[in-house]
């Protein structure tokens, strides 16, 4: 890879069953990567028949393996040798009911790091810092981002 | 439920093979479901298996279940009849070298809608919008959220 790249992942998602979404996953930048092929579902509270996880639980899981990863990768590069790793992360969201539907809002994000290295304590904060930065999904979770959204019309896409 | 709750997702991630990580996930509040047992790995050019999905994967398609569970969902609530959904997500990050390791930083995030219903448009309209209120995901990537890493040492957790 270059200096900078661009790194893009695609969803094409479809509704199947009750509530469960059949979602093809595929790396398209910077080079080609899948499909992946993933699946959500809602327990019997939702209207769902549990056949594939909720969808939160593929975001925690994502985010848990997205900075074990980046702790392992970069742990070579910076020299502090590991010799086991955990990972626990708590995310709490809050529900509120409003009129017939009901809104969301994040809460509070724990995530504690359990790891075994001969290496002194500041390098391996400094390693967790760098993991840190190049963890893709907390670098998102930690910015306020816009999410753009079309619809298909009949007259095309409209923003919505 | 009430009119308010705290939803809580936990997941415990213990690292195996080259790069893949072993994911437990559940849900403790407002009551337990799950575990749901997932995985990550990296392809070969990141030193992985490709065992399965990257945490990206799990994050992007997190996303998209996320938003269609709740489309689905608020139809029946908000009377706008769905007789086929799919909906398309493309999100971007930059990646940068720095030193040894690298940083990343979220670039983009379209989600495309494409859904058949006998509704008006400007009911199309207000299902999406609410939709993304009630969508957990999209509603964390829409603040800046804190993360409080932990590291666990000899003489306890401590901050890092």
């Amino acid at each position: 890879m270059k200096e900078h790249a661009v790194v893009q992942f695609d969803c094409a998602g479809t509704a199947s069953g009750k509530m469960r979404n059949d979602l093809r996953v595929t790396m398209s930048r910077p080079f080609a990567e899948g499909p992946w092929d993933l699946a959500t579902d809602e327990g019997a509270f939702h209207g769902g028949e549990a056949s594939a996880p909720p969808p939160l639980a593929l975001f925690v899981g994502g985010l848990t393996g997205c900075l074990m990863t980046q702790i392992r990768a970069f742990a070579k590069r910076l020299d502090v040798p590991l010799t086991d790793l955990r990972v626990e992360t708590r995310v709490q969201w809050d529900w509120t009911a409003k009129g017939r539907v009901y809104e969301t809002a994040p809460k509070g994000f724990e995530i504690d790091v359990l790891l075994d290295s001969p290496a002194p304590r500041d390098r391996v904060a400094a390693l967790i810092e760098a993991a840190k930065r190049g963890c893709f999904i907390e670098q998102t979770l930690g910015r306020q981002n816009t999410i753009r959204h079309r619809l298909r019309t009949q007259e095309g896409w409209v923003d919505v």
